[in-house]
């Protein structure tokens, strides 16, 4: 911009290209479809239309979105069926798509709707996302709880109601459904199944409605009524679907806040969620650019950019492919179960077996169940995809010096597990306590709730502590303060017969 | 606006309009009595005159603000006595209000001045704000607390002194003014009473001021020197007043982080609270638009949007009234007094009592003191208010499986609580602990305090959220881990004996 | 502006001004030097680059900053050497300064470079910040910890390795020194030491690089290759060394946030930091004013407004001086050791000694080792400082009404702890625990576990409550709640014998 007498038409021909939204830009027309939904929905779900008004989805055809340069696409299906190419993504698209595969689908204004949007509706544009999201963990996180017997009596142990009997003994009865849906199952997902339909005055007269059971839910591992797993919704929340959202800390702090997973309360105090915190407000971080560039569009990585996005330096390289197969970047798999371990190689975990036929990556002297989980090889070439990452900031001697140390940490983490379970079969042996051998659970008695906060809290915590920078929760806020300290109690207990809650016979 | 040879003049109107303050508003004067005060006050206190003139009350007259269209409008008074109407609301507008009424009521440099401004001060401009409040429980939450026998027993366990005595038993203080000052008073309110009046210098040379005990609180349950209750400052601070820090979720979590009352942290681990956070920042939300547009404005809500504020859709139809009794949404209390139950007719709750004689709403099996609580229509209409905020952005289903969930929630708990105080009163007739009947106090004993913490941290835990989805809170932070894994204890150390910290005599 | 015909021409060239950098600017160049690392390294750690080139040390000079008005300067140095006076502070000018003194400078691209940049680097323009900081607590926080034979019991009781030995009892092994790295030195600081070169492939070929003991850390009290101490990192971090960041509660956050010093989290829920909270995505708050007007650029305090920046009212008046030393304005040490006491006189605290001879602040019984901390006057002054920033914003009354309770606070909190560490004692006596007297560890105990946490975290956490008005901290959430609950415990482990984990011989 030069100083020249047409500056001044200039500006004003910049204020009037930003300010005129779409001036420039092609016509995106909503469907027939959509605009008959949103005649009365902006009147009985106001905020949603709104919401949804506000999105990019509603402002962009899939032939728009695919004419982008490759590195800036953000839908990745090759192509998109005709009626759907050239108009908006709007109500329609996506709540009328392949009815037939959908048992929520029921008639209404006309149309053939359903509630539940899934990943494979989704996946008509964002094929690949699917695609590497259903390799994930994550995506199997319903039936991996569910479909293991050990968390099942952890469930029934943690969500099961207790009574006192006549001899003021405790009986466990099992959780009910709408227990374990509001607990476990808020991020697992639950099952939905469509009950029935039931008639509902609304301001269009009566109608008849799905009744779906186990809704509402946004789990990451979701059945849905098509039979496909997981939701889109848990990271791309409502009908805005904001990948400004999906990239921040935030959003995954719904699931991941701990005490099991500590990463958000890590993250929030490690030096990266320092800058991420102090500047996120600076109105100089770019949430939404496609590629992300760090440095330019970001001045330290959220959850997002070290496990999720596509990343360039500012000179266009690719740092990291996209990837929504959240362990791709990961070699190891610090949450224990009991004992940190390399990641599980297929997604659905519930085949897994410990050499001591527990359903376990590891078994409880440590040894890792290895058919089942990724060669050295792989677990290396993941770290080193991560270490991409770590290195658009940091020099060499620091991510190895950083891996280093993470690397002793888990070794350590898992040697005090080992006391801790070792202790803990000295107690079943001597009686101090009854676990599995005996047809007990081994999640009830107080022993054995110490000894599962000492993986799942304590070394977990000191792990992802050690792993993200948050130092103090490795040790006096739930690290290793905590995981010595309940060691010493179980000692003792373990000594005094004190474990057991049940009587002596 | 149009292209034309116009447009240059009209961006260059647009920007003087936009950048010179006031320019099209009426003069709003500040009072001859207010410049006497700002004279010496923007030396001596600084950054209280600076918040003052970044606030609307500085650059607003009430003449002007009752100009409004009734959404829009902020004041709730019919009429402002003449001396008030046309100046902005300076700092004598307030400080000097009423003076016959106020005990710290002083001579200050030629005027009246009290301290303390009150909501009785503040109703003289937001009538029916004060009136609402006057009706909350946290306007009495002072009394609520402190005229409550059982409660009174649970702050001198809590904040007293305990010393050994010489046979190596704990002796227990009453605990001191200051200590409850700055600990359950720092929220419920203290009592301000003006004690004497004592010299201090000043740049102005000596001069007399009120020492008011009780001095600084911001409680919302605050006793006045006009002997009214509550504290506008407490959601509204300092002076700025702003409206925009009342609807943050920050400004609730002073009182409301828990263990007792999560509901700040449930709520940032909620989509709810996922979406605030990592959409406050972007700048495209309005958090000081009166009337509030759902979708518009805000693209989640915080609590102020569920439970306090005048909300409407983008067509302009009221969603909810404006509500400064914050129960006026909320059918149920689910913070347990024991047990969760209907919320108490009245403010005063000191008058509650059930039916085995305790100060509480709940008897210790968990039948309600219903004499004292809202009748069920009262609770079906007070829930109906609040699904009207939900339906805003989600469907009829969706809120019904949700508010279904959450009536399980509360009754599992409530069961959890009763089996707890089951084992409690067995360890109480047992003579494992020494309980009310043997004139001992019910918080003071190990057992004790794990039955306290079974309602009063995790029950409620479990129950925020729920309603709220902060599923970990449910769970393994501060949720049903923490239930059952303490009534496991409880059961063992009443069998055992070990619940009393006293020696058999 | 008034609105001219010229009006329009006016607005251009405003325009003009701002959105052109530098254009009015004196022209800032990168010496020779840092042009040659910048070559290589846009590609090997490109975000580094980007990230100093937003920073303000790549767009100003020394020379350019040492013209600014007095209050107005960042850079306390009289002269700066000519050779670094007229380029931006960029990669060379940092990481090439003072070789000989840099045990980890290496030949590399033709320039004798140092990894660590350290105070000693910073105080080439920043002499008496560095010289402020190294009368700090925290530059000494390294040998503070690892010098004292107390904090060194602690250390291994938390975190060295525990195993099972052939009696069932529990050995205790040393700490590792990487484990040691991931905790307790991230904060406090490891050692650096150069150990030996190592030869690595990198874009450029093959290189020889230091390896670094104890890399990477940016601990506030780090031992540097260059025999200094310290990080300027910890709180400036990476390549902005953004005062914005510095000034923002979040970086504080990283070591301050507990259990042991919960300062931020009491800030968080405090009317503070809801103020700052809801307050500084506005755009209304400027973070890297300097010096920093109260009430104009910040409505509430955060960790740096109190304790660190030069603060003036909107009248240009000097409120508080800007100090690196961080107790300038602290007349008290509420952190417990076990009890609050007068801050240390001197930075190194190891030569400290209490009169039963522990290396302590404080003895067992509370008297504090008054010949090693500071006077009851400069108390006071300090005291007097910090008072001066508070009434900024409140009232004499207010501030000593708040200074009052607080002082009540310290001695309530101070004479439970007292009572806790009798119980001990006595426990010790009975030879119901081992103590130090018996040659062991005061740290590992069930009962010493609990003694050490009414301190540690409960008294603490009660104090900061009381300091910063985060009043849940001082209850419910690890306060009086814990400390009570707490000493109940102990008093009846005592009783029962029950504190020991070592079987009775």
């Amino acid at each position: 911009m030069k100083q020249t007498g047409l500056a001044a038409w200039a500006v004003v021909a910049i204020l009037l290209v930003f300010t005129v939204p779409g001036l420039a830009r092609e016509k995106a027309e909503i469907s027939p479809q959509s605009r008959s939904c949103l005649g009365c929905h902006k009147n009985a779900t106001p905020a949603i239309v709104t919401d949804w008004q506000n999105s990019r989805m509603s402002q962009t055809t899939p032939a728009q979105a695919m004419k982008k340069e490759k590195l800036e696409r953000r839908i990745s299906a090759d192509a998109i069926a005709g009626n759907l190419e050239n108009v908006v993504v709007g109500c329609a698209e996506c709540h009328t798509l392949r009815p037939e595969t959908h048992a929520d689908s029921f008639a209404h204004a006309g149309q053939k709707v359903h509630t539940v949007v899934t990943p494979e509706d989704c996946a008509v544009c964002h094929s690949r996302e699917r695609e590497e999201f259903s390799n994930n963990l994550m995506a199997e996180a319903h039936g991996n709880l569910m479909g293991n017997p050990l968390y099942d009596a952890l469930i029934t142990a943690v969500n099961g109601r207790l009574s006192l009997d006549e001899n003021n003994g405790l009986s466990q009865h099992k959780p009910d459904e709408q227990t374990n849906a509001d607990s476990c199952l808020h991020c697992h997902g639950t099952k939905l199944t469509v009950e029935k339909t039931a008639e509902r005055q609304t301001s269009m007269g009566p109608m008849e409605f799905p009744v779906i059971r186990g809704w509402p839910n946004q789990g990451v591992g979701r059945i849905n009524p098509d039979d496909s797993r997981g939701s889109c919704s848990a990271c791309h929340p409502r009908h805005r679907f904001a990948i400004e959202t999906a990239r921040k800390p935030e959003t995954c702090s719904q699931c991941h806040k701990g005490p099991d997973v500590p990463a958000y309360k890590v993250y929030s105090v490690s030096k990266h969620g320092n800058i991420y915190n102090a500047g996120k407000a600076s109105g100089k971080w770019d949430f939404s650019a496609v590629p992300w560039t760090v440095g330019e569009d970001l001045e330290a990585p959220t959850c997002a950019t070290c496990h999720v996005s596509l990343l360039t330096d500012a000179n266009g390289r690719v740092i990291a492919e996209r990837t929504h197969q959240i362990n791709d970047r990961l070699g190891r798999r610090i949450f224990g179960l009991p004992y940190a371990h390399a990641h599980p190689r297929s997604a659905d975990t519930t085949k897994i077996q410990s050499k001591d036929g527990l359903p376990l990556p590891t078994a409880l002297d440590g040894t890792p169940a290895e058919e089942f989980l990724i060669s050295k090889q792989e677990q290396q070439k993941r770290t080193r995809t991560l270490q991409q990452v770590c290195q658009s900031c940091h020099s060499t001697g620091w991510v190895q010096g950083h891996f280093n140390r993470l690397a002793n940490t888990v070794e350590t983490t898992n040697d005090q597990v080992r006391t801790a379970t070792q202790i803990l079969k000295k107690a079943w042996q001597t009686g101090a306590a009854r676990g599995p051998q005996s047809g007990a659970s081994p999640f009830d008695e107080p022993i054995e709730r110490m000894w599962t906060e000492t993986w799942l809290f304590y070394a977990n915590s000191v792990r992802f502590a050690s792993a993200m920078g948050g130092a103090d929760y490795g040790v006096f806020a739930q690290g290793r303060w905590h995981l010595t300290r309940t060691i010493h109690k179980m000692a003792k207990m373990a000594q005094s017969g004190a474990g057991s809650n049940r009587q002596a016979p």
